[in-house]
């Protein structure tokens, strides 16, 4: 295979090459089970704190408030259906917001398919929520509230501080899943007042099938897979110290270079947007100008079909993406752009550019130059731009 | 860290060299998520589809029977409640057996308290299910069965045809948690009318946090967590490739080298009993003779008690254990042993031996000669021991 030039940074990032170096000896030599009773069970159990310390650090949360799963899906079912089903004497109303991940969606199908109500929060045409409108939905009966850190798709930055302090005067549980914004926004669970929070591993350059579940000390919530009863109870299932040691790696790394590559991604993020918004007519961002991710340049063009457009990318050995990963095998459009008041159409036409830490400034060039050719030749091809066009 | 003599394989195991070395190229390089529609993410799904039929081939699956899980644990999850949850209007009765893992106990408790109703099949004396026992058991609201192949503590191989002929005419559905057994017997699940099983990649010298859920084509379940719909709708969460593909590779290797390594492990495994019987008085092999795993020697030892013999063996660098690692930090006696007719005090003192593919003849030479001195010390300090001895 050619080499590609890879802007898909939210779909999957590389695992660091000094987080592999770090798990290589948990492969083979350090490989006990953290629940044996012996000096290789010992090593393990060692790697397992440690690890959950580390982590901690990068949000500002205490070692103990960390719990290991298989990624940020299963943290997010643990946070929000553990936590649903522990609670629901006290009431049985979620709220959710109608740019959450798909994954955050699902759950609340499944949570209302179990007698919750669900309310969806909405935002505006940045893909924003507005707090008046988050507490017009709240209720008596409302336990928890699970705002997405940012969005994955369009890149916008909820408000969470609001959020929390909103939610904490209210006495109301609040989870975040936080996937799409770590690594690209200092997260410091306790300034934001955040109860539950997903992390994933991979989005901070660690390895894949594995995440983690913030939870703050004195909340509770019922498992849902039942087993060994390791990680308090709460996740059964002998845990993955390579992969551990891993992320713990990833996360330390990720402290102390996180600042300075948010200001290499700022830098290309205004490069890609200035230079595509200056150079193809009808091209609009999506999502918010200032609040959002540092990695995401998000742009629609008018009169272009996403697969089309995903197509003559490939072939030119770039791999961008519409969307996200884990809907792109469907043909429905975005429900996060739909939400932010786009029609169908519109939401169709847009490329998702998401820069990560092994880009370098030859890779942001050969994106943006590639861009307007391909969507002119595209155009060129669009029976509704050329009527579009025609029109005007 | 001295160097370790390591007899707890059931607990944990390596992970194999060449398997690290097939991960590797995919966490760095081919790092894509199976879902992105460009070429990185293509490399990852035909990755994930080339594994799948690999890991099939070991228990004469098709590929398409192959889900991928964060474990067994996950995988026993899905299968169990999943089934249960899918086919409640056909019954709400499921069985399983006294002997397996704490996992199925602990599943079987959330069942019951969703309103399932769960018989368990006792065994003999050497942990065996009798068929008379098994049949007498189901009801025509038996939904399922779940037996364990073998058992993950004494070893012994339960009359898996039998009991799936049996099923099979009943109509009735069986799965199997072969995480004990895989590697150590060939599996085919054709010939074994198996419906559903759970695996564990580190089980067959794969990496942690990878399981698979086998589900036969006509059966169907309920997913237990929600997401992105990955693995059939069945289990959400991106794919995690590296260890899909370790697991592929276990799985090869495994499939060449199973029968000289069952070999290798029966030798040493008739040394260990033969010699350690002989030579401590009042020792005792738990389980079956021979329908035991090859690398499993399991003996008991009266007046012993099980927290003071693994510390002196701690002190002498070997690594073994006194049951399953799940259950360790618990004071309570093993079930199994229970099970099969021991008293608390009985249980208390046995001594679980599991070889494995890095042993070395001088490993067990070691193991076998460190035994009797520590006995015999133990039982110096022992009450139980000496009152006995005295009433002789």
């Amino acid at each position: 295979m050619e080499k590609q030039i890879y802007l898909d940074y939210q779909s999957a990032k590389p695992v660091d090459p000094r987080v592999v170096e770090a798990m290589l000896p948990y492969f083979t030599e350090k490989f006990g089970n953290a629940s044996a009773l012996h000096k290789v069970g010992d090593i393990a159990t060692d790697a397992l704190e440690e690890s959950r310390a580390k982590i901690a650090e990068l949000i500002n949360a205490d070692s103990d408030e960390i719990l290991f799963t298989s990624g940020a899906t299963e943290a997010s079912n643990l946070a929000i259906i553990g936590y649903a089903m522990k609670n629901k004497n006290k009431g049985k109303h979620v709220v959710i917001s109608e740019v959450d991940h798909i994954s955050i969606h699902n759950i609340a199908k499944y949570l209302t398919q179990q007698g919750f109500e669900v309310s969806k929060v909405p935002v505006d045409q940045y893909g924003r929520i507005k707090l008046g409108k988050l507490e017009r939905r709240l209720r008596d009966d409302t336990i928890l509230v699970s705002i997405g850190y940012a969005s994955n798709e369009i890149g916008t930055i909820q408000p969470i501080k609001e959020i929390g302090l909103l939610l904490a005067e209210k006495g109301i549980a609040f989870h975040s899943d936080a996937v799409a914004a770590e690594g690209l926004v200092p997260i410091d669970v306790k300034e934001k007042n955040i109860n539950l929070m997903s992390l994933s591993s991979n989005d901070i350059y660690g390895p894949r099938g594995l995440g983690v579940l913030y939870m703050q000390k004195k909340f509770r919530i019922n498992p849902i897979m039942m087993g060994g009863g390791q990680e308090k109870g709460i996740r059964s299932g002998t845990e993955d110290i390579p992969s551990i040691v891993g992320m713990a790696t990833a996360s330390e790394i990720m402290k102390k270079e996180m600042s300075s590559e948010i200001q290499k991604f700022t830098t290309w993020r205004s490069k890609i947007i200035d230079q595509i918004l200056g150079e193809v007519p009808d091209s609009h961002l999506n999502g918010h100008k200032s609040e959002r991710l540092a990695s995401n340049a998000h742009i629609r063009f008018d009169g272009i079909e996403g697969e089309s457009i995903l197509l003559s990318f490939k072939d030119k050995n770039i791999a961008i993406s519409t969307g996200s990963a884990c809907t792109s095998k469907t043909l429905e459009p975005s429900h996060t752009l739909i939400s932010t008041g786009l029609l169908h159409e519109e939401a169709h036409g847009s490329l998702q550019l998401t820069t990560g830490r092994f880009n370098t400034n030859e890779d942001i060039d050969a994106v943006i130059e590639a861009v307007p050719a391909i969507v002119e030749r595209l155009r060129e091809l669009s029976p509704i731009y050329a009527s579009k066009k025609g029109a005007q």
